[in-house]
């Protein structure tokens, strides 16, 4: 029977036997406000309070270094983390895009231009297929909508999740069709619409965009489909979960002393929370204090104004920053951000647009990472938070990068080009003083 | 004693301590013409007949299965395969960009698509840390230049080689001077000057950027330089052949029965060839026989003419094609090229612009693939290869994507847009007929 829930405007699940849905230890979805437990489905909001719904799951028992073996012989790519993640136990059967197992990058030389004596790591998600995070959700997305029979993928997007949807439909033969607003920069309407499927530009903003969505979504037009950031939320956001895992195992199973994650609806940052939590329980990390950062650019930094004047809940802005990936002005998870940061001894901090595009140079001259201005947030913030010594220099700290400079070459382009341009002669070439 | 030669411009080395330099199992430098061995050192051309110079090895021997445990233990990168490399044991301990290992693709909805009833894989090194497979080519130069004490990294390049050096030399530590045609795309401009070496815009076109480079090999003022495409040559290329040991392992070990690999210089072809006949010399491999096809651009294809023809030298041409990785005009290893084309059974083909722009579509759409110009190439090589037969359709066949199609966005970009423009309304969406 299809699961239904009332009072919002959830989707009926387009075919009848979600109560038989596999995907492997998930069990149930979870209220993150009442507690309230439902059958897995295509459902986002509880039908008691409304408040979102997360997946609960039972994890594997016994001893850790048997799960251990298990993931180091499982594939280089967030499928190694299966007995972890609500996907079935075959998920490797079928054609996907396998993101994940990006580099962790010993950062030697950005910790020595900030003073770092511990230990600093980027971890660098452009290199995943389409160069951005939001491959792993949209792989987890992309299990749940198998499991529930949808035939088409959607969202709503400005730019690196229409791209990773895309690729992600493609590959394993959805159909797809993608909302964006209409005005949106040529080069990422080139990368959501080149795998193929249907985009449509919305005239409207992104606001409008999201309402179209919620729109279609309780209407027969919508029947059939998985729009990955809003019917298949839980799942979705399960995705970066395998930031955690994979920080922990690439730094040999340990928890790194503190982390910065970049908040735009701030699910990344709870779900990273939720993969360390949930490895201190299977046994694979030692129980011991982590700390987690979030970091906001200044011209949308909600949740970071509500962490410095004390409040618990976080009121909407109107964006205007570089950082388009991050432009969130009302962020869903930004009180669970909020007693995060406060909980683990972080903290919320933010970076103007001219730190950003300061924080992705940095980060490029000194590691060879061209990072997206999300990447610039994150490298600006921990800068500024090392200068008010919230950040301690002297333990181990993981940055994430979680796109690709390629993506927003604007950023840098007006303060980025030739160091001199000088005729083909050695003569030139001498005159112009680069020689060593 | 500094390695020198007579008769044509070869630089000193740096340091005169070539002789003690130690590159795994690399032992010699040994002339693809004449067979003159010279000691390891930054030399690229023969001193008695000025043929090009590769690297000679003492492979291991011994238990293949040794040698495979050893290579599956090793990192997630081309590294796994120090022991076949021209780089010193310890080549991890230093900081590096680490490419490789990208993923092999199996391409079911391609194939599909093109009538291949045996395998089609799509070997995708838009993965690599600055999405081309330059970085591997670069990562091995990066040891050579340690080796032989430079301190400047530099190349000429229009694109891909000047982001792999620049990202190459601020991880690993080096300045960088990378020399570009003054009128390059601002993207490309961007990518070269953001990781924050030296860029020199050169006035002139791209034979006159490389005539300037060797004018200043050849003087002081180039002294401490290492140009990873000229002096460093010999090493630089057998990075290509870590693209042949990466297929093989990942069919399990396994030749495939053919190769589509593109044209630029050629080196990349001959020295996948390389690769795939020392993985059966030491017996990683069942000796038995594969093809090799090459792939050019119809506006850039001297090679393929000269197969055509029936040729065994290679007339330059001057390029005009949207390919621009690949617009070499006179490839050095052309003739090298059509040797194993015929050798082993393949052939060498090209495809036009219209073909490529297709065929860049057509893998972006079956397998979520954005490829950069020229993945368009071998795609499109493929198809015509299939349609006129000499592919083999039952056969193994894997074909290479060397870059990312975010790099050449002006290739689709004309083409490639929104499939409907609405108002944010049902009713809108309704009468645009998309709904499934």
């Amino acid at each position: 029977m299809a699961v239904q829930t009332t009072g919002t405007s959830q989707p009926t699940a387009p075919t009848d036997s979600t109560a038989g849905v596999s995907l492997g230890p998930a069990v149930a979805l979870s209220c993150r406000e009442c507690g309230e437990r439902l059958p897995l489905g295509p459902v986002f909001a509880c039908a008691e309070c409304f408040g979102p719904l997360e997946i609960a799951y039972e994890l594997p028992g016994g001893d850790p270094e048997a799960l251990r073996a298990r993931i180091a012989a499982g594939p280089n790519s967030i499928w190694r983390y299966a007995p972890l993640l609500p996907v079935p136990a075959d998920v490797t059967d079928r054609p996907g895009t396998n993101p994940g197992f990006t580099q962790l990058v010993k950062a030697d030389n950005l910790a020595r231009e900030l003073g770092v004596t511990g230990s600093l790591h980027i971890k660098d998600d452009s290199g995943n297929p389409t160069h951005s995070f939001k491959d792993r959700v949209v792989a987890i997305a992309v299990e749940a909508a198998h499991a529930f029979g949808f035939t088409t993928l959607s969202c709503s997007s400005t730019g690196n999740l229409a791209g990773a949807v895309g690729a992600a439909a493609a590959r394993a033969g959805f159909r797809s069709c993608v909302f964006i607003p209409h005005d949106l920069e040529q080069g990422k309407v080139v990368m959501a619409a080149v795998y193929g499927g249907e985009l449509v530009g919305i005239e409207g903003n992104y606001d409008e965009v999201n309402r179209f969505c919620s729109e279609l979504i309780g209407d027969p037009l919508g029947e059939g489909w998985g729009f990955v950031n809003v019917n298949l939320r839980p799942y979705y956001a399960e995705g970066s979960k395998t930031l955690a895992y994979e920080i922990c195992e690439q730094l040999g199973w340990r928890l790194p002393d503190q982390l910065v994650v970049p908040i735009a609806s701030g699910s990344q940052l709870t779900k990273i929370d939720k993969g360390l939590k949930e490895l201190i329980a299977v046994g694979l990390v030692e129980d011991r204090p982590y700390r987690i950062f979030g970091a906001q650019a200044a011209g949308c930094s909600p949740v970071s104004r509500a962490y410095k004047e004390g409040h618990e809940v976080v009121r909407p802005v109107k964006p205007d920053t570089i950082a388009k990936s991050l432009a969130i002005g009302n962020p869903a998870d930004g009180p669970y951000v909020l007693d995060i940061a406060r909980r683990t001894g972080g903290s919320v901090e933010d970076v103007t647009d001219a730190q950003i595009v300061d924080a992705i140079k940095q980060l490029a001259r000194t590691e060879g990472i061209f990072a997206e201005t999300a990447g610039g947030v994150t490298v600006g913030v921990t800068r500024k938070l090392l200068e008010s010594g919230e950040l301690d220099p002297s333990l181990s700290t993981v940055v994430l990068n979680t796109g690709d400079g390629l993506k927003t070459l604007d950023a840098v382009a007006p303060t980025t080009g030739p160091t001199a341009t000088i005729r083909p002669s050695l003569d030139a070439f001498r005159a112009a003083g680069l020689a060593s």
